[in-house]
């Protein structure tokens, strides 16, 4: 059941980040080895693995979360990018930021705004990632 | 064109909100007279009436906002209404919650979760507010 | 010198706090005796003492900091009544709340506002703190 | 294995926490019943299980992040609990505190130091939580 | 009605900010057009031109909440070409950001101090903005 | 005594941070002046030169802080030089960060993992700073 759970989650991890996710546990393997499987069980294996909302309803939401802390830029990256693997529009990525404009201020929106256009560039250039 | 950007901005206001919107205005007429034109025109009137997103999603949104910031338990409140207003059920208002404790941490993601308990408890007490 | 800094920065608190810094500073005497020092020399003695900017543009920054942090809701408390203490507005700490909505959004805006209220209410009944 | 991930974090929370992570789940169970699992296993019985600090530094790196973080009183005060209960003395409690005004303001710190005296207070009156 | 409301925005927008704002409307047209209108009409159209306050103070209030947000970095950069833009001295624009550091800490305070050093070269190796 | 509690921060501030504090108060010493006067008397002079917490399990308070804070890189990774400086292991400062997942979320303990290996690299390659 830990082996479920584990493998439950880096199935839902490369569905919904395709390599990217991999790439952090790979990158700080050498420093914090557990952390790889913190990431694959408890964010993808417990969290994302639940029913009740639908994996673009919860890239939106990421999404949400992110802009309105404003301090995570490379996981929003990551989430923008992940919306976008699970089937959600660019402008579904555009209207969440937009609304953030109402609680969190223009500046946190504006500065989403320029990630999510440096995203959209970079897999427009260069196909998926 | 004024006239309908405010109407408009009504209109969605007491949809989403019910009587909570025009509340926070009338309280803060004295001191603030302008600010329930702002409150009506911009989140209302611009940003909430754009389309692209349904009401229930941008309900969901604004959860996953307010629970990451955790520093603005009253629009929390409001929003966790407005959600179960427009259609949301209380199993997605939860789901939201628990999502958000990848991004933000448990603390602030049981804080909202108490919240939620708290209006759900009122709104069965007391009928719909 | 120490003791100008000292000096210098007690009279400070008291002419732009009256009470209220001095009852922080006896309220936490017994668990953290050194923190009186540490208030009254650093913010007042070495920081509001500076010259280049006066005492109610100082306050009215105060509030825009701590409105925009949307976490601090006794201090905000305390630099509204400062802000009128000498020598600011009603109509100036409302103006720099509204103001506030274009950086951290509606809800933190709309908090401070409240707290507005209230301690502009507190003040009309009690008199001057 | 899972078993022993859940138990393992049980037997932590209940040496770290006495009752009052036990009540925060009980509280919530109805609406989010997994989130009691989710608390035990990970913060618990994978976080708070790791070798390499031990418990009385990990309740003052707890109370240094929530001060700092200045939104998240309800779990400040649990970690002021905590800190006790494991061996940290109220003086350290208190200069982690006074440490915070460095990278995080004096609001928070002050904030953090009434919480942290009202929590001795009620520990005098009515003995261990 | 509408038009002037924009008018009124545009022209403020273009005092403050020279070109600055223009940029960013354009930058991020293509992903979100009406961002740019919103932009205009809401701080500028309606909130920096309401009386009250004037220009300079406005803009050292931009710079006390976006010092001590700390997470948006290229809005600050904005607001101090601004401030110097409407009539502040460097002077003023330091003591700013010195005074943030009673509120929200020596981190954000010496970030901020050293984007002002960056904007300050900035201008004057290459003569105004 | 004035002049002790400068030259008491001043010999503390080398002891934990070697030159990196020396630089930041070069650095901004044309626009901010009395900057580096502040840095060394409030918090080497008075709070780090305080008994009660030794400097490792200070610079480790610093890190969790500066973790769950999310939106100051530079102290960030000044801190971390200063934790190997006074006697921590690299292991203890990866512990904290991962602890910080608890309170503060994947996001922010992901990036300050980040600057964490940046750092440690750095020292390899170039010895100590």
């Amino acid at each position: 059941m830990v082996q479920d759970r584990y493998e439950r989650g880096l199935e839902k991890m490369i569905q919904v980040d395709g390599k990217a996710g991999l790439r952090a546990i790979e990158d700080l393997k050498e420093i914090a080895p557990e952390l790889g499987r913190y990431l694959v069980e408890f964010p993808f294996g417990d969290i994302y693995s639940r029913e009740g909302l639908d994996l673009p309803t919860r890239e939106l939401l990421a999404i949400a979360a992110l802009t309105a802390m404003g301090n995570a830029e490379p996981q929003l990256r990551v989430h923008i990018h992940a919306a976008l693997n699970v089937g959600c529009t660019r402008e579904q990525v555009v209207e969440v930021m937009l609304q953030m404009i109402v609680y969190a201020g223009f500046p946190l929106a504006i500065n989403a705004l320029y990630t999510a256009k440096d995203v959209f560039d970079k897999r427009e250039g260069k196909g998926k990632r």
